[in-house]
């Protein structure tokens, strides 16, 4: 369907397999590719040796890389090559690539792996990462898998998943290093030193609990290392830090662990008992991920579909764009109301669009700054009366300016002053209008619970178009006629 | 100048002064206004204070909060009383707020501050937040500044400014843990437990280093605390860490720690000696002011001007207009050619903002998804093409749907079937164009060295809106006179 040629580098540029081993024996492997990403040649050796048929070598050369690594390979293959490979790595897929994948690849991943081969996996995984796999499955896979899990696991990741989709319960981990207010220090160390496979592989800090399990803070690791061993916990314990409830959205998190530097949290349950943690490099994530959904809804795509197919991209995008046809033939039927005045002055009709679209773009400007700044928690009741004066007031200063230019512009073109002053009286209250609706529709969407980015778009530029029409072809219908 | 009303509550929930603090003195002091939102409700009484004259009053309040809290209320509040409260703490403006503040904001507030107050706030700095408030001073103060500095100091953030913006040498600070590889656990206990004020106040990461000072790996301060003490650092070294270069991009990175699960990192200078670390919370901070740069870029804005005053908006977002302005104006000349045929089937008028607009909304989709693939590093060289071969097709099939209901729409429209035809084939047209240049030119951009997100927008829109009147009025010049 899509005219996909296999992925080859420039002519110039293209090292033999041997050529590229040879180099990437060499000490540091980065530095052998001068010229070429080095993603881009591994990719190239997998794909070549997918099509000589010659599946152990694919398989080796992707189990070799780092799983970052081996999951970006996995992302930017076709989807042909990437069902083959992870067909041919079945059970010996590095456990760590999968939560490391864009969501549509891992979905395939996933699908191709089959259940035995995914609960290994899961089983393998820290509890965040798992839940993070166990959520895309389908109802009946997910139980499957789970099923095939062992106990211990079994009741950490159904406990995740009983928090809803996005919020601090599914982003932790049951993994963690929780001590009690009445040890020492020593305590600690012993308990660390002797107790193996129940702590998380790696932490920064302990989270210290009363009886009933209610953390009280934490110590970090640094601290830890740094006094005497008889020193009681409670003696070096940070407690200015707050717990996170499990219920809480996982943006309000993200803002959280920027705004405290934090590098792990404590998380509670309702009744305030410690029940897992959440470490920064989840939230590196998370806030990656919410900034992509922001900019991508502003734009009118749902997700990132860069790896999607094309048919799924197709469905994806035609929804908001069978949106923007309804408001375009609302914005048409304002301009067949002046079809009349049109006749007469022909010259409106290519001035017409120069209202719409600069309205359009100086909305969409003050649009981003809002949704950015409703998002960053910048913009809130306490300054939002002062930011919408802000915004009528760069409107009309913009407008009043941009107004000037196009007003001489349409003056010389068509030689009426008078086209160019109406020309420049449409745009100023086009300009207002977008200042105005570029903060209020992103303010009444958040108020009503609404993501602010994602509907934003079409109502701005229904708006301006509309105005801008109408604005113009009836100034001109009151002035020129 | 602008309408700026003093920021006040809505009526119904306008807590006094004394009903505030009662409920604040309650244990939780976020949960003591469900109705409103902490940081508002202080908002409200500094700048109340503030308006009474009362400056002690308005000081306790600020001094009383975290430094992130502090630095939102500053960043919220009217200009005018915020130089009027920055002024009033002096000296004993907590240092940490200054990092933390936009840009914007910080830029007033270090000039209210003055050079002996920065100087000072700078003094009790890790490294790379002086660095951060240093390098945004003009330089003469920025010299100032740094005459003012112990020597030690001055060393380190001289160095630090001699790298490049928004490289990891900038980003970077020199407080770190490093210990020579011939070390055993022991030694390096005893080096953390007698060493005071050199090291960083905290850290999870010891950099292991040879005699000339190379970095040759990491160890873990939870791995620290579970060894025994005769062990060699040799042996638990993680060596599977690349150290970063200081001259390495910021937002390559950030990328690094997202993919590699990082907290901190070791930098190196030129000669491959560690020179510092970066931490984590640094990254998060750089994650978001990258994606942030995007989004608003892509929509036209050089920066988020949420705390700008109005005439520094104005200024900012008018020149992005002006060049819309420009382009506004090449597609108006696209329609002057076609006057004539205008003036012989006005309905035409109506419909050809369809064909631009519903072009410039599947471009500008386009354009997020790949603006965004490229900063990701999901867009390469090894599958640019596979890409662009799918937007092509993703812009054919989108534009066959939406012109079987637009002509459709048109036909019924205006009764004749040709007029259908014509938007539909316009409109397919169009959305190809669109789907190619949606990926093409930050393709293009990003070759060339220039941030993709930057212009794309302008140059698509310039593209979709004239070839969308030259196919559509073309076409109805052939077809319909």
């Amino acid at each position: 369907m899509t005219p996909e040629t296999p992925p080859k580098a420039s002519p110039e540029i293209k090292p033999t397999i041997e050529d590229i081993e040879a180099r990437a024996a060499a000490l540091d492997i980065e530095d052998a590719f001068p010229e070429e990403d080095f993603g881009d040649a591994l990719l190239r050796l997998i794909t070549a040796a997918i099509e000589d048929g010659d599946m152990t070598r694919a398989r080796e050369l992707l189990l070799d890389q780092h799983y970052a690594d081996a999951a970006d390979i996995i992302e930017r293959m076709q989807p042909d090559d990437r069902a083959q490979l992870v067909l041919a790595l079945g059970k010996d897929i590095d456990p760590d690539i999968l939560p490391a994948l864009d969501e549509e690849v891992r979905d395939q991943v996933l699908g191709v792996l089959g259940v035995q081969n995914i609960a290994a996996a899961v089983e393998a995984m820290d509890s965040d990462d798992a839940v993070t796999v166990i959520e895309q499955l389908d109802s009946d896979e997910r139980r499957r898998v789970i099923q095939a899990l062992p106990a211990e696991h079994r009741a950490g990741i159904e406990q995740a998943l009983a928090f809803p989709e996005h919020s601090a319960g599914r982003m932790m981990q049951r993994e963690m290093v929780a001590v009690p207010e009445f040890w020492t220090v020593g305590n600690a160390l012993h308990y660390l030193q002797t107790t193996g496979d129940d702590l998380p592989e790696d932490f920064y800090e302990l989270f210290v609990v009363d009886l009933r399990h209610h953390p009280l803070g934490k110590v970090s690791t640094a601290r830890l290392l740094r006094v005497r061993s008889e020193t009681p916990l409670r003696e070096i314990i940070d407690d200015d830090v707050e717990p996170i409830p499990a219920t809480m959205d996982r943006e309000e998190v993200a803002m959280t662990f920027r705004d405290r530097d934090w590098v792990s949290a404590m998380v509670v349950d309702e009744d305030g008992r410690l029940i897992g943690r959440i470490t920064v490099d989840d939230v590196l994530d998370v806030i990656d991920e919410e900034a992509e959904d922001d900019m991508l809804r502003l734009a009118g795509v749902s997700d990132s579909d860069i790896f999607h197919a094309v048919w799924q991209t197709v469905r994806s995008r035609f929804g908001w764009l069978c949106i923007n046809l309804c408001t375009a033939l609302m914005a048409a039927s304002v301009i067949g109301l002046f079809e009349g005045t049109i006749q007469q002055v022909v010259a409106l009709a290519a001035l017409m669009p120069i209202v719409a679209g600069l309205g359009g773009n100086a909305g969409t400007q003050t649009l981003a700054v809002s949704v950015r700044a409703l998002a960053m928690k910048e913009l809130m009741p306490g300054n939002a009366r002062r930011v919408i004066g802000k915004e009528m007031v760069v409107g009309l200063a913009n407008g009043l300016g941009l107004a000037a230019l196009a007003g001489t512009v349409a003056y010389f073109w068509f030689g009426t002053p008078l086209i160019g002053l109406v020309l420049a009286s449409a745009m100023v209250v086009n300009l207002v209008v977008a200042g105005l609706a570029g903060i209020l529709i992103p303010l009444s969407l958040d108020r009503l619970g609404v993501d602010p980015a994602i509907a934003s778009g079409v109502f701005l530029t229904a708006l301006t178009d509309t105005v801008g029409f109408f604005a113009f072809l009836g100034l001109a219908t009151v002035f020129l006629l």
